[in-house]
């Protein structure tokens, strides 16, 4: 499991963008010189990990009852059609497929930028009776968007995630899905990735095309702009009426269903999981998805055996192996501290010494990523100690994300406090005329006097009471709603 | 995990060709009704099997030293270009996107038909020196090729696949990878999906476009014909003379890498899965990929507690998932025959069954899919009771199509020993005058006197010698080969 070595050195506080950059080359996620531009190779290190965040997700997907599919990656251009503000939301950044061999086809396919129009019309051919119902599934893909600007995991033209798509007979139904998609959010990002977000209900000036409300997940990147890893809209009955997904009430009256769509950014969520975690060494990988979880170190020394060194790194890495942990060891020729570096690097988040005196006493050292703190643990307990370290090591990267977050909401009255809560890097708090089509003038005016801040909408579930008397920051009317404002990507 | 319900009648031996269309989508493996022509919707009784199978060949890559990667599902026109027997290959089938949004691309864009030159000028980056090598690694992915007809699992324009990429610095190393890729479809195939296949050596007018030498497994369908399910490449240097992958050796001499290709037919295994096993009841999922290995049904009766029952189910599903069984219970209010038909035709391998009998003597009931033979255990018994089965079923299933495969080769040597040999559905062995580029004459003859009939090639690793004064099945010239002859897929 050694790889090439890069080097690394940049400074995250100092220039996060640069230090990004760097990391993602660095520790090998990625490679940005495939030849057409905005799409990227993938790199081991990266794969592992997202392999574990799709299981994650899927396994609470599938919790909740929906079932894995695979709709085609190509969608005909009609089906597109079907739903106007749909088509004009996505038609821009479409890629076409218009020729097979040499024979130009009649009907241009979409490589799909979201899989709605694909879903959809064969949801019309399932759904028939309210037994159908709910119908809930999923597929795990990548898609398709010609973005004009591109960063690996933060936005590209091809990218990873999961779609899942619901249709239930009442909309109170499909308001419960919505809460239980920000509840699998906060299960697998807080839980099992340590990252922080908030759960907005976006403007209606801001909603998916297509959708009647719209509802997702910003983390904050340590720039302090909003990093949208994940999004659910409530549907409505729109694409049910253009794609005709209807049931015969228990009155054999025709119904259409109510829909929702939640949008899994598991590209994104590994971008918010290299900047969040990270730090000057370079990544910090959560023990839940961390390719490798434990790595031995044999720590040869004059006159240690070094055969028997690394007969005790294989021998744990092969009992730590048979408890479902991911273990590895570097049995490479490079210096212990070079190969300190290099995992700390790439983001192992415990590292395990066997030198001489771990030999003689029976014992293993254990150094977790981020304070380096050592514990020494007898070599029968290393299984134990090992899940203990890397979930404790977990729950803090957990805790400093949450504090992070906790510690960058300013509430704001001014727009110069605004402008300045904005450039130190937070959200801001402030109260807004409406979040409905009437605020977005003021919205609009914010955003372009505070070089780019965005109204990102209400907590949802947080039921902020706006007081009374509250003013709207902009347009000094009554204000409505509470509403978090901040630079986003 | 109760899903809507279809008819099923079909006779599987009189013409299995009509069987596996109705068997397919009765079992709800697929829906071929999405609105492009050779793209299927793959739905989650299929997907739950896929998941498994590429669990499968995913390990077992991985302890052969494979890495996991993932390429870009566009290829420019110009890597396309670059070796000029692969594309005048695949050029005729590919799919390519000339448009993003309004704008005309400048360079046209392949979706993947398979990988090479996407893999190989990254891997020119990639290897440097001689310690990069070997540099093996793998994607799963789905790949697109505009074939003029499709069936679900067997051909289709998008289809799902594994394909690894290795560069070695020898020759020797190469065939040897071809000798691992062969025990590999042998463990997964054989030991978990219960299929016989024959490894072939292709003959050289029939190797893959740019490789030097082709070697593939073959299943064999109930109706006979042979079906392809993987190959490997041996691609000489071919691709890394056009692509540039070569490193340094010892002395300093810039050499080229040879390299080898594996594409694992993760689809038609399924179709392998589905025709092999299957019966005029269903299909029959190995134990080892079934999305439900063991489905438990209360046998409501006069007088039973249904509470009770449906209580003990559900402890038995809990005990059973604890243990990594994927189990499910059938709560729904159909009759236990009924459940019974309908899980039989689904394929899963174990039914549990729990009456009132069952219920007083504190036992379950395990059936077989296969025989049907049912066998009565203590509750607390039945992880291991669940296992045994599974694996005993599997392995009867793995036993008949072994014995099957065996039955079906026949040695002929005369063309009308041939030609009635492939009318009753068997490989011919047969001599052959050459594997070489001069034998084709004669593949070509037979394969137009018997309908189709194709040399498939001599078995690898098998090491069949041929017999002093043996003669060329055609033109009777001196036989210098044992080739494999049948109808193919």
């Amino acid at each position: 499991m050694v790889m090439a070595t890069k080097e690394f050195s940049a400074d995250k506080a100092k220039d996060f963008s640069d230090w990004y950059n760097k990391v993602i080359y660095a520790a090998d996620l990625v490679d940005n010189r495939y030849n057409v531009q905005g799409f990227v190779v993938h790199k081991p290190w990266s794969m592992l990990a997202f392999r574990q965040i799709y299981r994650l997700f899927e396994a609470e997907l599938e919790a909740d009852g929906h079932l894995p599919a695979l709709f085609p990656t190509v969608i005909p251009e009609e089906n597109f059609e079907r739903e106007k503000e749909h088509v004009e939301g996505f038609e821009p950044q479409v890629f076409w497929v218009t020729r097979a061999g040499a024979e130009d086809l009649k009907r241009h396919l979409a490589l799909r930028p979201t899989s709605e129009t694909a879903f959809y019309q064969m949801y019309s051919l399932w759904v028939n009776g309210k037994a159908d119902l709910p119908l809930k599934m999923y597929q795990s893909c990548s898609v398709f968007r010609n973005e004009p600007e591109t960063n690996p995991f933060m936005r590209g033209r091809e990218f990873l995630w999961i779609e899942a798509h619901d249709c239930f007979a009442a909309q109170e139904e499909a308001m419960q899905q919505v809460k239980r998609d920000m509840a699998v959010c906060e299960r697998v990002l807080s839980h099992e990735l340590g990252l922080s977000f908030l759960f907005f209900e976006r403007p209606a000036w801001d909603t998916f095309p297509g959708a009647e409300t719209t509802f997702a997940c910003d983390a904050r990147l340590p720039d302090g702009k909003a990093f949208q890893i994940a999004t659910t809209h409530f549907l409505g009955q729109k694409f049910a009426k253009a794609f005709g997904i209807r049931y015969s009430d228990d009155s054999g009256a025709e119904k259409f269903v109510f829909q929702t769509c939640f949008g899994i950014g598991v590209w994104r969520m590994m971008a918010a999981v290299v900047a969040v975690h990270g730090d000057n060494k370079g990544l910090m990988m959560p023990f839940s998805i961390a390719p490798v979880q434990a790595m031995a170190i044999p720590i040869a020394g004059k006159g240690v055996d070094s055969t028997r060194l690394l007969a005790k790194c294989r021998e744990i890495k092969a009992v730590l192996e048979k408890a479902g942990i991911r273990a590895s060891v570097d049995d490479s020729d490079k210096t212990p501290g070079y190969k300190y570096n290099y995992w700390e690097m790439k983001g192992v988040p415990i590292r395990i010494e066997v030198g001489e005196k771990e030999l003689t006493a029976g014992t293993v050292t254990l150094a977790r990523r981020d304070s380096r703190e050592r514990v020494t643990v007898g070599a029968d307990k290393v299984v134990a100690a090992v899940n203990e370290l890397g979930f404790a090591l977990l729950e803090s990267m957990c805790e400093r994300a949450a504090n992070d977050l906790k510690s960058h909401i300013l509430n704001v009255s001014t727009k110069k406090e605004l402008a300045e809560a904005l450039d130190a890097k937070n959200y801001a708090r402030a109260f807004l005329c409406s979040t409905d089509k009437e605020g977005k003038e003021c919205a609009d005016f914010i955003q372009a006097e505070t070089k780019g801040g965005k109204v990102r909408g209400t907590l949802f579930g947080g039921d902020e009471a706006v007081p009374r008397g509250a003013k709207c920051i902009h347009c000094g009317r009554p204000a409505s709603a509470i509403v978090y404002i901040a630079r986003q990507y």
